[in-house]
């Protein structure tokens, strides 16, 4: 099964946390499970806060990207449209928002769960948690805005 | 001059971010400038985000970090107590917001500066920007709290 990060066109797929040709980075994979989206991801040894916790810094660019990813997704859903047709989805981050509800134990996988809060014109709002042997540990909120042609110029 | 990360004790020193002892991270120095502090820092080729801007997760993380240790040098300075100073003051993110208000081109080095917002209790917020070549690209907040003697116990 190809993962959302898997249809980015390959100019767009070098970001350090989801583009798949960035060979330094994270390259995280999303998948739709129902209505939700999901990533897993195992952060290094060295990925660390305090010891034995994770980096929140780590958690901020895992659900920045894992939201941005299912953004696109969720536009294509809206659009019902899929995910290799043209013109491709690309989103970028308006804002981020982060709440750190207990310290996140550095070792066993991550799971981070997204749910599309709202689809208005090129916005969407994507709510992401994340999840450490089933335990809740970070919350997040994501203003994703589709890219403009001209973004960066 | 010794940087604010400079100060922290030993066994928390090991943050990606910040901790001067983590040979894999950022290691990022932050110093008073007046009442604003000021860490500068240089992406690397890889920490890309759509080619030739930064990747947005980085700007959260060193915006986290920034502001953490400023919070803990703001602490010091409020308590009219020198850094070296026992006990050691350490904070950690409660909740972080970062507002991408243009892409940050991937490049010339970075300056992070931070305000103090408030300080309250065990609670201190900072505000941060990233500017580039003068221009300011990226907005931050951070309630950073004051670490509890049983963090993640």
């Amino acid at each position: 099964m190809r993962a959302f990060q898997d249809y980015y066109p390959e100019h767009l797929a070098q970001c350090y946390g989801c583009g798949r040709l960035n060979e330094h980075g994270y390259r995280i994979k999303t998948y739709w499970d129902g209505n939700e989206s999901v990533t897993h991801f195992s952060p290094r040894t060295f990925h660390t806060a305090v010891p034995g916790f994770v980096y929140g810094g780590l958690l901020a660019s895992i659900i920045d990207c894992h939201s941005t990813a299912s953004a696109a997704a969720a536009m294509y859903r809206s659009q019902v449209r899929e995910m290799d047709s043209e013109p491709p989805f690309r989103f970028v981050t308006g804002s981020l928002l982060v709440r750190y509800l207990k310290p996140t134990p550095l070792g066993p996988p991550l799971t981070i769960r997204g749910q599309v809060q709202e689809i208005k014109g090129r916005k969407v709002v994507i709510k992401s948690t994340v999840w450490v042997e089933g335990v809740r540990t970070v919350d997040g909120e994501v203003v994703a805005i589709q890219m403009p042609e001209n973004f960066g110029i």
